[in-house]
């Protein structure tokens, strides 16, 4: 039973944005040499997340980050929080800072049209995502 | 330590719908013959999810889901996906597509009233659920 | 591989309250002796949850509560639940009900800011949470 620590770094651009990071998990997995077990993709940060979704049309990602924040208007009467980015922190708690993929036979068990996408929610920042994999 | 790949099939019969798969989840953990450890139950779709609520009352699934979709309205003005399912994808990401449930002597450690539900929001269609035990 | 079973009581005070439970989690993984693997904390309710945010500034948390309760208010017309608090089982979807941390060199992988909390939404009440600590 192998279990490996690795991780990166994302830089993003905008307030809102879906990044696709879906080949930087697959890497860490194959360098770490797990065929089966599972690996977690995790965000240390509060106003970031992780969600697994569509990657062939980058119109899902778009729409995704369009409800959210007709959802969650930043501004909102009411916060307390002083630095004026509760939005972000609500939008990291109700994506979740943290997805489980599962590994067969070398791969991700990921769908067909699923992609492993880091959220920033308040951006742009430098970022870092952690990377367990787990298995033999 | 075990590693147990499995799964099952769902057919799900509305555009929305949440179906109890407690009892699948539980015979693949008994097949498995894990003892203590965890199974993650994944969704390899980007417009379906799975949840962990109540399973004595059915109301409360409708309940769930009438909230999500007048939250998460179809159709909504500004959505650039050309396949009019946005709002399926927006819920899947809210929901999110795995659930991790602890076992312990054999048994799902889940909550007295907890059932785990696979939940449609761009049915009917043909499922997939994938199904990790690992344990001793 | 040690697989370690764990938990602990959380009593709460209002019908919605996030309480750091940050502390008793990493007790858990320190008693259970873990210094690589990960950790999972899971509640067995179906109207509370958990959520990993903010730890520094108290505001964020009421902001969160804010949030929920606006998109989410209790006795929506179309509830069919009779308990009267579909509000609070829908709640718990949307936040999921546990968490899973990485740990590594015995200590939890939390981000600088990030706090574990359990997550109230219909008490008071008398709760229990799951801990389940894996690795070497």
């Amino acid at each position: 039973m192998k279990i490996i620590n690795d991780g990166f770094d994302v830089g993003t651009k905008s307030r809102n944005q879906m990044i696709d990071i879906t080949a930087r998990v697959e890497a860490i997995v194959d360098k770490a040499g797990i065929k089966d077990g599972d690996v977690t993709v995790y965000c240390p940060h509060t106003t970031a997340g992780v969600t697994i979704n569509e990657n062939a049309d980058p119109d899902v990602g778009h729409d995704i980050l369009l409800t959210l924040s007709e959802l969650i208007p930043a501004g909102q009467p009411g916060y307390q929080h002083s630095e004026g980015n509760s939005d972000a922190h609500c939008k990291s708690s109700i994506v979740g800072c943290s997805k489980q993929i599962l590994v067969k036979d070398g791969r991700l068990l990921l769908g067909t049209w699923q992609g492993i996408y880091f959220c920033e929610f308040d951006g742009p920042r430098s970022r870092k995502v952690f990377v367990q994999a787990r298995g033999e």
